[in-house]
């Protein structure tokens, strides 16, 4: 069942940007200066788009700029964080040994590391020689008194997914996407649907703008958007880079969740074919 | 996997009605002039809305008008069928022994009762107390060389039952339902959606208007629609009585779901907790 929700929102940032593709030090200083804006505005959390250490389409750069979880990356992430007070989501390429994930991680308003989560779903071919597929379907932690969940673009495709959180709990799921033309139905219809059939708040944030060469060239639409359980867009971006403020209500999760009582009137026992 | 489609497009009617609520007799007779318009129209298949052959917001005469899936009323239905040559699909009340049901039936356009499904996730406090939920998530048949399923209403809200028809082959969801203010979300968005996610079409058949009083009186939205699964809306219906006509196309199902792989992609391995 979900957690019970606090009674304060939770102002949240999302920054719609592709920032500079194969710098990370050029990454981290767009990421320094938004999270001057989202904190200046209020914001408790910040959350980027996926790959925004190291950009997406940098083909073999996606190998060489990976690190760990405890990088160098994400001790500057750390420092912005707990400079400027507030929680940071951030995707990179993750290295592992011998493998190399495409992974998101929370760092808190103190620097401290509270969750780190690998895709499972990867997209295309791209993704599939690049990657290695996270095994871990459900990765969350507690911030602002919410249990806020971790996903990644293509995996919030699959309804399976974000009704696993919902069954886990999550009353925010965080998605930083790569999210390309022409799938701008996903990002326009499918995740306030998702939003509201699991009864959770997604924010979803995009890159922007070409990327890439060749086979691997892709245009990235924006259209990032805080979805919220009622099946409202409360923040919707358009398709240039920019920095969206929106309000998670626990008051209104609690409300909609008596509304529409989905995780309650589910019958698992007719659904033993899709696992 | 999905079956293979076949070549050639299939035309179907929409009855975006509530017929006259009480009276089987007249709604006979509205299914018989719109089936002769949907048969003019080249249509192969017409479906009504859920409880189309009694009404639905009528109290106790949900039971007193309740009858066996052999019962008159499908005589009468096969008779309409067979006269004007088309398949329909009609929303009934099903008695069986001491238990009424929420069904839908398929008979086809030699008047054969093809399939019969009963409702297995009821709607709010009128349905849960009037009717036994069923036991059986997936009633498919065969129809114009595609493979087609059933559903009601608040079933196509969970994307679990529609996964499982896409998993067991479903080409075309034929979607019976009797949805009110204010969710019209959910046949705006949520219906394509589905028919995105499962990569399927799916024919969502709604009444109209006011209907019923006091703790059960209803406000339906109409606003039915054929979603296809390249995510477009094919036909959409206002919100008064309408009779929509709208193509199924073999060649767009198999050109979609080579575009769009989630039965593919999917990692059943992840998923078990939903079942």
């Amino acid at each position: 069942m979900p957690s019970s929700p606090p009674a304060q929102p939770l102002r949240i940032a999302l920054l719609q940007s592709s920032g500079r593709p194969g710098s990370v030090a050029a990454n981290l200083t767009v990421l320094d200066e938004a999270a001057g804006r989202a904190a200046a505005a209020g914001a408790a959390l910040l959350v980027t788009s996926e790959m925004f250490l190291t950009g997406y389409a940098i083909g073999e750069g996606v190998h060489r700029l990976a690190e760990s979880a405890d990088g160098d990356g994400a001790d500057a992430v750390a420092d912005i964080a707990a400079r400027h007070g507030l929680g940071i989501v951030y995707g990179y390429p993750e290295r592992d040994g011998a493998q190399v994930f495409n992974s998101v991680q929370l760092i808190d308003a103190a620097g401290a590391r509270l969750a780190n989560y690998r895709k499972t779903h990867l997209f295309g071919g791209f993704e599939q020689e690049a990657f290695v597929p996270g095994q871990q379907p459900v990765v969350q932690a507690e911030l602002g008194g919410l249990r806020v969940g971790l996903m990644i673009c293509y995996d919030v495709e699959f309804p399976e997914n974000v009704r696993a959180h919902a069954l886990a709990g999550t009353d925010l799921l965080l998605v930083p996407t790569a999210q390309m033309h022409p799938f701008q139905f996903v990002a326009e219809s499918l995740v306030p649907v998702r939003a509201f059939e699991s009864q959770m708040y997604i924010a979803y944030v995009n890159r922007t703008g070409p990327e890439g060469e060749g086979a691997d060239a892709f245009e990235f639409v924006g259209l990032s958007c805080l979805a919220s359980p009622d099946g409202a867009t409360r923040v919707r971006g358009g398709q240039g880079e920019e920095l969206l403020v929106g309000e998670v209500d626990p008051a209104l999760l609690s409300a909609s969740r008596e509304t529409n009582p989905y995780l309650r009137d589910r019958r698992p026992g007719l659904y033993g074919s899709l696992a």
